[in-house]
Parts: C-alpha cells; structure tokens; sequence
C-alpha cells in the first residue's frame, strides 16, 4: 500500500540481505521512522517493544530475524538459542512461535554453511505468502461490497474496529484488504474506523494508512459504533480475528463482542477476515477455550500523543490510586457472525465448512 | 460525598450570600480546584466551559448566577438579561433552561427590591430538593444491589457508564447513590468504571468520586464490558440518562446502548437511574424523536492528562487530516431497560407505568 504516494511493504529486505527495513510503529501517525534491522538482538527489541505488531508481520519479522543471526553464526546452539528467544519476544503471539518453529526445523536439517541463504530465502516466501493470502481475502471480501452497492447504490459505508490492515500484514492487512480492492475497483466506500481503546490502533494505525491510500474514512470513539448503526449509517463491520475456533467463535481486538451486538440487533451483516492460519481446528467452544490476555494497565492510565511543540508526549489519565483492568481481546460467539472472509473464499461460521474450507 | 476525608457538596453557598463555591471539573483527577463563583459573568463561564456538568448541578448553578445578577441590579431588564444570557451557555442542556425560566418567572411578579433573597433562597431549595430526589433514588435502587448480595453472596459487582454521580449532581448523584448507600449499609460493593470515550468523564470523575469516597472500583476501557459480562463478571449495569421517553427509551452517554446490548445477551440486569424531571412525556419512540448532539471532534482527536512534569496538556491523538465525528448521546430502546430507579421507586420500562409515577 501507498505511504507518501509511492507503495511500500511494512517490511522490506535489503539487496545485500544484510538488514531489513520496517515502520516504527510506535511513532505513528504522528513521525513515519523507518528503522533498519541488522542483527538479531534489533528484530527482538522491534518485536518486543511493538515497533512492528500483527500476527503476520511479527512472524516474517523473526524469520528474518534468524535469517540475520544465521548469517553471524549458522550453528545449532546459534539456531536454537535464537529461535528460543524470538518466540520469547511476545509471549503470547501463537503465529510468532509457529513460524519461528516451522522456519527452525527447515533450517535444522540443513549444514550449517547453507542456512543463511536458505533462511534469507524462506523468509521471503513467508512474505510473498502473506501478501498472496491478503490479496485473496480482498478479492474474496470484495463481491460483499460491490453487492451492497449495487443493492443499495451511493457509498458503502464499513465499519471496522483496531487495526487489520497492511501495518499488521506484509502488505493489503485482512479486514482492510477487502476495501482497498474496492477503492481499486471504483467503489464509494468509506470507513467508520474505531479508535480502539486503549491502544488506539484505530486512530493510530488504521486512520493513517487508510488516509495514505487515500480512502475515505471517519474516527469514531468505540462508544459510536451502535448508535451508527442504529442511525443506519454503516452497512457492513469487517474486522480482522486473532483466533478462530473450529464452530467459528472470533477471537479478536476487546470490543469487537459489542460490535457484533449491535450489528446482529440492527440487522447489519458482520465478518471477520480470516487467514486460514488463524482457524485454530482443535478449539470448539471460543468462550471456554481461549484465554485471554491480560495487558498492563498502564496502556489505560496513560496516553501518547503529541504535544503543542510536536513532541510525542505520554501524559496520565487516571487519577492515583485508582486501579485499573485491560483485558486485551474478547470472543465473540459463532451466531453472531455472517461469515468469514479467508482466502479460500467466504465461509459461514459453521465446523462443516471451516473444516472443509481448511482441507 | 467525600473529598479528603471532609463532606462536601458539589456546590456551596458562602454564608453572606455574596458567591457559591464549585469544584472546577476541567481540573480533575490531577487536581482539586475550587472556585469561587462571585457574579453572574463568572457563573456563565462556569456553566459554558463546563468547569461544573451535569445537568442537576448545571441548574442549580444557574439559579446562584441568577442570584447574584439579582444582587447587583435586580430590575426587570437585568433579569431578563441574566436569565438569557445563562440558558445561552449551554443551548442544549434543557434542564438547565427550565430551571433558569421557573426561577425567571417566579422573581418577576416580585417587586425588585425582594428579588435577591427571594433568588437566594429558591437556589438553596433548588439545591436542597436535588439532593433529596437523588437520596430517595439512592433508597429505592439499593435493595436491587442487597438481593444480589443475598442471592450471591460475596461482593456485588455493578458496572456503570460515564458520570452520573455527586460531580454530576449536588451530592448522591444519581446511578452512584444506590453504590453509596450499599457502601453505607455495609455491603461489599465493587464498581467496573468505563473510561468513557471520548471525554473520559468515567475514568476523570467516576473514578475520581469512588476514590475519594472509599468505594473499590476498577477502570476498564469502554470496549471491555461486553467481555466481562461474557465471564460472569458483572451482576447489574447502572447508568444515568439525559432524557427518558415515555414509554422508556433511554437517551444517555454515547456508548450506553453497546452496554444494554451485552447485559440482554448475557442475562445481566440493566437499570437506568432517573430523577422524574428527566421524564419527557411529550416524547414516544425515543430513537425517533431525540435530537442527538454532534460535539467537536477535537474531543477525539485530542486528549488532556498530566505529563511527567504534574502539568496537565493536550496531546493530538489523530494523524492530521484524518476526519472524526462525535455524537455525544445513543438512545436505548426500552426493551433492553430492566426498569427505572426514580425517587418514587423502581418503574419498568412501560407507558402506563411510567406515567402514573409521574402523575
């Protein structure tokens, strides 16, 4: 997608694979800082610290974060000492430990001398991959725009909540994928994007790329969303999904639960984009089976922003002493949901059909 | 209520009649400011840059300005003036231009000289009967919270939207009076503050006015109810409202109905604290016909908190150019209100009965 008018990657490999390049995130949409990664250690700090988040675009980090170290030192100590440390990195990011295993048992097998290059390699095709993935699912999501405008006519008008867009993939996102294949195929769609409390990926993230690539859009606090819908003012929620159970419970970003309420209360029709790796076949039951994370509540008592000077500043909301809760996602049941955009196609939130789909 | 350990109200009147002590609101929860209040300019600046909200408290605050226009010149254009001038600072709050006509006309069939005590003494009973209305609702919504603890056992856990307590008020407040009173009959009550995007009046002033009085509380972004619902984690919702129709739609903070939403869908009673003034019988379908306030964006695109230094700034939360609405209110329909708690008792949402507590 389209950062100042010419496109980019969120993450992108140097000619020399000896360093790859990624958005800060934690500066935006106040500074676009791009940082260049050229060891290990980097790739660890960038993915601890959140200065590249998203399931996708975490995993292909750390593959080229092994990729890096094999480069300094190819040996098996070396492989598993820093595969052991990027899954460390975000404890909870199942993708993350996945790829960082699937990439560390491709390269075990291999001599040492020749896992550099094959690291380099297979990292990249874990980039085209996502890409590929993205792509489909906005080519998939795209018939459910075109027809509201058809049935309808004028602008579509989509709401979607955090950030499912190519900041969290490699390029395209999930639940924004559908929408930029629409404002390809000259669509008038525009976006009520939830600001995502309490980490503001909604108005951080999910505003600035959308406002890039040009597509009309409005932040809502998270409060908005029912009475939009009530007004009948939103056609469509599409939001992106962390974790999806085999009857089709979603798990994703805290509030996406009200969303599909209020959705289902005023007949507006609700999908979760879903890479199939996400489909999770040995959860039935979402609401008993995922845990949920809980985060530090320092991401609710204090905020960034940027200050009169254009300094970004973090300044304190709550009063001392009072305590505070930050659950980070919630689950949102299968009947509360039209279908699921994945690669493959749209798919209904029935076990049959996700199990057939991820055949 | 509480403040440092001393009983205050949210208004004081000072014993030679010449001013009114307020608390001013933009200040918290990083500092307690009183101000003095000793004309009627200081009044309407008081009322328009919100340094006193909420409507009761909005209107008794009109009355002291009245007051004291009365004390310096207290003939018929002055009062007309005043009266003017006060229901201008803030052209959508209705009880405030209600409170300020009937005081309007009850000090004009007076002859000038009688009308500044006479003024002084009605704000008093203004004030009075505010604080009587919101104990009687405090009386009839605690036994809801004592059956919990009785059918339950162990803490009862409320979750409440925005502020509708004493900030909002002059003392009680009104979804936080039967809290206190549960607090004062000894049960062990525990409340899930939302944050309430985006002038975070919940995490600001809830949370600020549980603190101080002693009640356990917990800050939780507006996004995480639904979620904690889901767990088993709340046992009652209690909000304030703006305006009730009259068959029961509710209209209060933006956010509200997300809430009502989750409470039905996951068998949580959802109650909605209501001083019969707020009653609009001239209204039906409260989705229909309630006008809801569009407020600035800048409300969400920029944010006040304490810095590093104890100072309090504004920080820019969006990136520039992105567009943001605001609607300041959602209108819950009566099908999701489990009743009302108004000063003559516990009402369901229905015409009839809603009528007859009025009458």
């Amino acid at each position: 997608m389209k950062v100042d008018g010419q496109h980019r990657r969120s993450i992108v490999a140097a000619p020399d694979a000896r360093s790859v390049q990624v958005i800060d995130q934690r500066w935006l949409p106040h500074r676009l800082e791009i940082a260049s990664l050229g060891d290990l250690p980097t790739v660890v700090a960038a993915i601890r610290e959140m200065w590249v988040r998203g399931a996708p675009l975490i995993g292909v980090s750390a593959a080229y974060g092994l990729a890096l170290q094999m480069r300094r030192d190819p040996s098996d100590a070396s492989l598993e000492a820093a595969a052991d440390t990027l899954v460390a990195a975000r404890p909870t990011a199942v993708n993350l430990a996945w790829a960082v295993r699937r990439l560390q048992r491709a390269l075990a097998v291999l001599p040492p001398a020749q896992r550099a290059d094959r690291a380099w390699a297979l990292a990249g095709e874990m980039a085209d991959e996502d890409v590929a993935v993205n792509e489909a699912i906005g080519r998939h999501g795209l018939p459910l725009l075109q027809d509201i405008a058809e049935r309808r006519g004028g602008r579509v008008d989509v709401l979607t909540h955090c950030n499912a867009g190519w900041l969290a993939t490699v390029d395209w996102g999930t639940a924004l994928s559908p929408i930029y294949q629409a404002q390809a195929a000259g669509l008038d769609v525009h976006v009520w994007v939830d600001e995502t409390r309490p980490r503001n990926q909604g108005a951080s993230l999910t505003a600035w790329e959308l406002g890039q690539q040009g597509v009309a859009h409005t932040v809502i606090a998270d409060n908005a969303g029912g009475h939009l819908m009530q007004q009948g003012n939103v056609d469509i929620v599409i939001v992106g999904c962390d974790r999806v159970s085999a009857r089709g419970d979603v798990c994703n970003k805290i509030g996406t639960y009200l969303k599909a309420l209020a959705a289902r209360d005023n007949g507006v029709p609700f999908y979760a984009a879903m890479p199939l790796s996400t489909l999770d076949l040995t959860l039935h039951d979402g609401l008993l089976e995922i845990p949920i994370e809980e985060r530090s509540v320092r991401e609710l008592s204090h905020v960034s922003g940027r200050d009169a000077q254009g300094q970004v500043v973090e300044v304190q909301l709550l009063p001392d002493g009072s305590p505070a809760a930050n659950p980070a996602f919630d689950v949102t049941p299968a009947r509360l949901v039209t279908g699921l955009i994945t690669e493959r196609g749209v798919v209904p939130t029935e076990e049959r059909a996700l199990r057939a789909v991820a055949e």
